[in-house]
């Protein structure tokens, strides 16, 4: 049978655990050119609350009485499809299911000798191909920038810290406690740190980057978003890659209210979409794995296991209280 | 005499006249290398107000107690340069005064033979160099996007717009009232306009841009900003040339609270000082002189009279009562 997780209802705020429910149903049958993956893990992301509301975006709202829409990894056990072989291991949108039918559209797959599973959720994954183009592409960093990184010791976060710190960069993260940010600084090579949960954000960011800053990579929007606005240096760049402070809020929006420092600075803000890049996802790969097997780079996932667990996993990327690239195992 | 307006305190809000004050004093004497111009026009621009605020910009405040600074135009009644001579109509930044020195570095020689003085201070100055190089540099305008501007009857905005035509564009213009509405759409050709004044700008938007907009050309902030992010086509550029209904808040400056359409849309919000392209100014009048003869450009100014009425000509930049480039006569 295939467990799984079905969005009921529309949530105001943040979303509390009858918003979704867990039903058992038979495993699925494959059509000519399907396939039938056996799901381990699923990929728990900011991005989800976006896509359980009823607005237009850059992707179509989940439908209520849907599976819970989500990346994943697992393992063909049937296949119709000539080139997706029984045993193949494979990672696509398979939602919050034990049993997922893939087809090669939105299917590919990895080897699991070079990384382990949960990284192709991660670094190897949508997280660290936003990070990859975000910060190189959209960012355009150059040796010797300042870059400032919010949500840093997350799955985007982390990495695009170390890209830029690759690449010459001095890097600040923000993160929220004083753990994570011994992570940053110890673990992953992080110049500065700030931790938003104790420290005055204006403050901080004129401390860590007294002169200015050329590239904000902004996860969270919010007042950390206008510290940042409020220190740019000439022709500085802001990646807008999410904006997770505002994702639960019963207001609106706060939108950033010294905006004008883009035109003091002449700067510039960007928004971004990871797919928009997928026709080079092969060559980030390839950099990314390049860095990882020399020790450049560090991923760090953090696995939580059981379906049935999926919404007090779900709210730990709200309440920060995970580390790394959030996991959730589904296989039992 | 000279007759001089001094800023004698830092406005809170919209300036009143006992934020100046007229002084006479004696024309200066010039040293070496210097000219000495009779000032006929001064020029008023909705970024004075920022000027006058006692904080970082991108130029310095005006200090209290100085003339206020103003571009201008004029003539040279007294020489010690040998490239400049009596006679010479010169334009530079010879603030709000009768009488200015001049120095090679921040002034240069104009021919009102080829146009009126007026005109040098609009469409062939400053803000016609900003509508210039903000559509073509920032906005990167081809034929065929959807181009709207707002504050489009003055003198930045009417000369994108008309710009935006000559390269192919579709152009909608936000103006105050139906004078302004019409005069664009019946003299300068824009194939739509919105009355800010009595329409509501969200539904006209919605209305004018059924396919959404390609290039936000911005002068003025607040809700028409967020109206205009509301609706950006994929890759949408948002030039932030200024935000003038936010330059006399008292309380916080709104910031566009839907920001996020940047990261939906992939688009880009920069801002732009005109200063920077300087060193093309050549090229664009060029250009703008060429469109102006062939009568593909019009350029219109709203002329008042006496250095005495500055302060209520002044206000018409945000009373929006004027039509075209506000230029003042203080020649006497």
């Amino acid at each position: 049978m295939n467990k799984q997780l079905i969005l009921v209802k529309r949530p105001e705020g943040l979303p509390d655990a009858s918003t979704w429910t867990l039903k058992t149903n038979p495993i699925p049958t494959i059509s000519d050119g399907e396939f039938l993956v056996q799901q381990y893990y699923v990929s728990l992301d900011p991005a989800m609350r976006g896509w359980m509301n009823d607005s237009k975006s850059y992707i179509e709202p989940i439908a209520i009485g849907d599976v819970m829409r989500a990346g994943s990894i697992g393992k063909i056990i049937k296949s119709n499809h000539a080139d997706f072989n029984i045993g193949d291991t494979v990672t696509g949108w398979g939602g919050v299911q034990q049993y997922a039918i893939g087809t090669e559209k939105t299917w590919y797959k990895v080897d699991t000798k070079l990384a382990p599973m949960p990284m192709y959720l991660g670094t190897l994954g949508m997280p660290g191909m936003t990070a990859y183009f975000g910060i190189l592409e959209v960012g355009k960093i150059k040796a010797g920038d300042v870059v400032l990184v919010s949500a840093a010791a997350g799955a985007v976060g982390s990495i695009v810290g170390q890209i830029a710190k690759l690449k010459g960069c001095y890097v600040v993260g923000i993160a929220g406690g004083k753990d994570k940010c011994n992570y940053l600084k110890n673990e992953l090579g992080f110049d500065a740190t700030i931790d938003y949960k104790s420290e005055n954000i204006f403050d901080a960011v004129k401390e860590t980057c007294p002169k200015g800053i050329d590239v904000y990579f902004d996860n969270v929007g919010g007042e950390i978003l206008e510290a940042a606005l409020s220190r740019l240096r000439m022709h500085a760049r802001v990646v807008i890659c999410g904006a997770i402070s505002q994702y639960n809020n019963l207001e609106e929006v706060k939108g950033p209210k010294n905006y004008m420092s883009l035109l003091v600075n002449r700067a510039t803000m960007q928004g971004m979409i990871v797919m928009d890049y997928a026709p080079n996802y092969g060559k980030a790969a390839k950099d990314m794995g390049q860095w990882l097997m020399e020790g450049k780079l560090k991923s760090k996932e953090d696995i939580y296991e059981g379906i049935e667990n999926f919404h007090k996993t779900f709210i730990r990327l709200f309440s920060g209280d995970k580390k790394g690239k959030l996991v959730l195992k589904v296989i039992e």
